[in-house]
C-alpha cells in the first residue's frame, strides 16, 4: 500500500525520517550501555558509493551483551538493475532511511532481540517497514507476555492491527527448511501506508517501544546463573538465526546481492555459534518446551 | 553439456553412479577414521518421501577432525515446480546419485576440505558434476601444490581440462559480498558430458583422489602446535565458510528450497564458528597473507 504524495512532501518525510532515526540511535545505545554497565559502542561512518551512507555502533564483549549492533543508514541513488528487481514501484531513483538494532546477550536465559524500521521511496511512491522480534533460548512466559503486550500498545496507540501484523511476523520469521519459526515473534509490516508523519510517528514508536519491550527481560534474566548445557544451546540456537538471516531475511540477502556495506549487514549475526550435527533435546527438557513453541506459535497478549 | 542416451543406458548408468558412491563411502569413511585415530563415523540411513534416499555418515569430535560429513544419495522421482525452475533439461522425472564430502579439522593449520560427485538425470538427458576444493586458515604453499597436483593428474589421466575446471572453481566458490574466494580453489564442472562410463570413471577418480590431495596434508601439519590467536582466526574464517554455503552454494540452497534432509545438507557447516564485528588482520601478518590469496587465486599446479 504504497504512500504517494508530492516529490516534495515525500523529500520532507525522508528527512524527518532519516533525523528521527539517528536521533533513536543515540538514545538505543546510550540505554544498551546503561544496561550492560561496561562495555561502550564504537561508531564507524560509511559511504555509499552511489550515494548516501550510514553509520554502524556496535558494542562487543560486554557484561551483559556479547555483541549488540544499532545501525542506521540513509542512503540514495539510482535504482540498478539488481535493485530494480527486489523493489516494488515505479521511478528511477530511490531513497531509504532506516533504523536495525540487534542485541545478542552472553547468557542464554536473556533473549536475543532485533528492532528496525525504514522509510523507503522511489520515485513518488514511499512505503514504512520495520518490526521487532524476540528469540529466547529458555522460555520463561512472562518474558513473551511482556514483549508482545509493550508491541500491542505501541500499536494501540497509532491505530495499528497488532494482530495482522504479529500473524505477519509469525510468517516472516520462519525457518522453512527446519519448519521452526525464528523466535517467539513480535510485529512485522512490510509495505505500511497512510499518513506520512502518523506512519513515521509509529515506526518511532516501535523503535523506541524495543527498549520498554526488552530491557525489563534483560534486566530480569541477566544474573540468573547458567552452566556449559545452557551456553551450548545458545550456541546451537544461534546457528539457526545464522540460517534465518543468510538463508530467508529478505534485507540481509537484498543488502549482499546489492553490494550493501558487509560488515554493517552482517553485525547481526550472534558472536559465537555451534553446529553439532542432528542434536534433539531429550523429550521434556526445557529445550524440547522451546522447541515446542517454535513450531506452534502461541498468542502472548 | 548434456548426455544423450536410450533410457536403459541411463538407467544402466544411474545404478552403476549410485553403486561407485556407496563404495567410495566406505572406502573414505574408512580412510578418514585412520586419519583421524580416535573418532568413528556415525551412520544414518533416511528416505525421501517422493522416492528414494541416503546415507549421512558424520564423525564427531575426533582427535584430528572436529567434524566430517560423508554423505551418499541416490533420489528419484517426480520434478516438482520448485525443482523445475532450477534444473535444465526437460521431462517429468528426475534421478540423481551423489556423493560429498566436508572436513572440518581441529587444528587451525589443518585447511577444510571439501568434494563431491554427482549423476543427474532429468528425461532423456544426463549430467555429470562435482569438484574438490580447499580452504586454509593458514597457508602453507607446498600444501596448496600438492592438492593442485594430485587434482591435475585427475583430470590429465581422464582426458579433463584441469585449466578449465581449476578456473570454474576460482569462480564458484567466491564470496561476491566479501570479494573473497572461499580457499584455494580446486576444480569445480557442473554439467559434464561425454560418455557415460568414462565420465562416471572420472567423477569416481576425484573423489577418491581427495584422499590422495587432502590426507598427505593433514598428516604433515596435524601435529603442529598453535594457540588462541589461530584458533579464533580459524572460527572467523569459518564463518565465511558459513556465509559461502548459506548465501552462494547452489547445492545448499537448492537442498534447504526443495526440502531435501536438512541434517544432511547442513553436516557441511563447521562445528564452531564467530562474527565478530569487522576484523581485520594486521598488516604483514600470516592472516593477512591468507587473505592476500583469497583475493586473488593463484596457479598452484
Amino acid at each position: 500500500m504504497a504512500i504517494r504524495a508530492a516529490p516534495a512532501e515525500l523529500d520532507r518525510a525522508h528527512a524527518a525520517m532519516a533525523g528521527a532515526v539517528s536521533a533513536l540511535q543515540v538514545e538505543i545505545c546510550a540505554a544498551l550501555e546503561r544496561a550492560d554497565g561496561a562495555a561502550r559502542f564504537g561508531t564507524d561512518a560509511w559511504r555509499r558509493p552511489g550515494g548516501g551512507g550510514g553509520v554502524t555502533r556496535v558494542l562487543q564483549d560486554g557484561a551483559v551483551f556479547e555483541k549488540a549492533g544499532v545501525n542506521v543508514s540513509d542512503v540514495h541513488g539510482a535504482v540498478g538493475n539488481d535493485l530494480a528487481r527486489r523493489l516494488g514501484g515505479e521511478g528511477e531513483t530511490f531513497a531509504a532511511a532506516g533504523l536495525s538494532i540487534v542485541v545478542h546477550p552472553r547468557s542464554p536465559l536473556v533473549p536475543t532481540a532485533h528492532a528496525n524500521v525504514r522509510f523507503l521511496r522511489r520515485g513518488d511512491a514511499a512505503w514504512y517497514g520495520g518490526g521487532a522480534d524476540l528469540t529466547p533460548y529458555y522460555l520463561f512466559d512472562e518474558d513473551c507476555r511482556h514483549f508482545h503486550a509493550v508491541l500491542r500498545r505501541a500499536c494501540e496507540r497509532h491505530g495499528q492491527p497488532y494482530g495482522a501484523h504479529k500473524r505477519a511476523a509469525d510468517e516472516y520469521f520462519f525457518l522453512r527448511h527446519r519448519g521452526e519459526h525464528r523466535g517467539v515473534g513480535g510485529l512485522f509490516f512490510d509495505d505500511l501506508g497512510g499518513d506520512l508523519d502518523a506512519t513515521r510517528a509509529f515506526c518511532e514508536e516501535v523503535a523506541r517501544g524495543f527498549l520498554d519491550a526488552y530491557l525489563p527481560i534483560v534486566l530480569r534474566r541477566k544474573d540468573l546463573p547458567y552452566g556449559e548445557r545452557e551456553r551450548r544451546w545458545q550456541e546451537v540456537r544461534r546457528g539457526r538465526y545464522v540460517e534465518f538471516n543468510l538463508v530467508w531475511d529478505r534485507g540481509t540477502v537484498f543488502g549482499l546481492e546489492t553490494s550493501g556495506r558487509v560488515e554493517s549487514i552482517l553485525m547481526s549475526l550472534p558472536p559465537s555459534v555451534r553446529w553439532p550435527y542432528d542434536l534433539r533435546p531429550e523429550p521434556g527438557s526445557p529445550e524440547a518446551a522451546l522447541l515446542d513453541v517454535l513450531r506452534a506459535p502461541r498468542d502472548w497478549a
